[in-house]
């Protein structure tokens, strides 16, 4: 039986999603709570997130001998999973459903507390930046990356993936008063059909940059045409990220 | 000079408010870092909260012999302090000003997660409730408590206080779709003139009894007029409490 796992965490306190030797994942533990049920079950996660990542709906599926009501199921890998990890829903899937290869888009968040102090209840969750961000600028910046792009300056320099190019579908920028944050609280939220090492967390560092006005939109062009990383802004802390979503057929 | 200081907590790691010997505690930090300004700064609150209890809105006054710009003091005690607590204004106010004796009213909000599984985000603030909680019949029990009454069946056996009348303002109780709780949050608002020790997680605990169906509104009447701790329902866990704000003049 093949079971597909709506997943949130929060990463704070993980080496990321996928299983390393002596470090604590979220897919570790994740299989550590599976295989009480199953010997050697094996959990396939949408992609990875790195370390310091959360996930408000990250998707994996899950491969049983046996069959499982969803809800005992789901009871059964929470009762072992530390709090900060929890399946949400579970549904029983086709058996060619595949976390990763069946995953059409993905939607990531990232959040930025503007504001001369970060709340306490922000600061795992956000990147605290006490300078006034122009917004307007962030969004005019923003419509250039929006399409099918060569992602090379906006990832990682090393990546297993055979193409750079990638296609983002949406870019957008919402800024508002958020109460606990006792000031203003951007999301910038970005879907796209894949994504690559660092893609998010780098094209929001390059936004903070536009943001602070030491950037502009046409450098921002020339990263994209030429692929120079030097043209890029810094990777934005991980504990701002946040996977959002992963859309299937 | 007496300032007034708004101050943010995250109380998951803190045996709450008051300083105590061999334990870490919100006012001890911050006459930790307050004494780094100055030898023996005291810190007076508005008022103790219990271990594990958060702040959205604690207010406190220091008095100090130097004057400091407003916000290079807010800068200097944040910089000494964990990220877990944080001074969000700083204001100069009357040498008569004391934290707790002019307070007028205090705001306190409990959050609930009404949902099969608790997120990991709202986890450390919020009680987590399975049951689908009946709103109406919380809404009409809550006016029970709303006005002037002894709260004697609804705070700590043993208080340091003369009187236990106290007079609650209002009370509300929000419900509503949370999209990162990925099921309803309930918020119970309670703001009174003063408040008992555990006096809202007793009202809240009570509360949470009604929307199970497992009390009724007579009973709460029959617990305030006698005074009869045994008819309340049990004081709800500290973790979903937070101080919202202080009222002054």
């Amino acid at each position: 039986m093949n079971y597909k796992l709506l997943i949130q965490y929060d990463g704070t306190n993980y080496s990321g999603w996928q299983v390393q030797l002596n470090a604590k994942t979220i897919q570790g533990e994740l299989e550590r709570a599976a295989r009480l049920l199953e010997e050697g079950v094996r959990v396939t996660g949408s992609g990875r997130t790195d370390a310091g990542v959360h996930a408000e709906g990250q998707v994996a599926n899950i491969n049983l001998q046996k069959e499982f009501a969803p809800e005992a199921l789901r009871s059964a890998i929470n009762g072992n999973l530390p709090r900060d990890i929890r399946v949400f829903d579970v549904k029983q899937v086709d058996e060619d459903f595949h976390a990763r290869f069946s995953a059409k888009r993905k939607t990531y968040l990232y959040r930025i507390v503007n504001a001369p102090v970060c709340s306490p209840f922000w600061r795992p969750y956000a990147f605290h930046e006490n300078r006034d961000l122009n917004i307007d600028a962030m969004r005019a910046a923003a419509e250039r990356f929006v399409g099918e792009h060569d992602w090379t300056a906006f990832s990682a320099a090393q990546s297993d993936s055979d193409s750079r190019v990638r296609t983002v579908h949406e870019l957008s920028i919402d800024a508002r008063f958020d109460e606990r944050a006792r000031g203003r609280l951007i999301e910038v939220r970005i879907t796209a059909d894949g994504f690559l090492r660092y893609m998010v967390r780098s094209i929001v560092g390059t936004l903070l940059e536009v943001g602070r006005g030491e950037m502009d939109s046409d450098t921002i062009q020339a990263a994209i045409d030429t692929g120079k990383r030097e043209l890029a802004g810094p990777t934005a802390v991980a504990r701002g990220l946040t996977l959002l979503s992963v859309d299937y057929e």
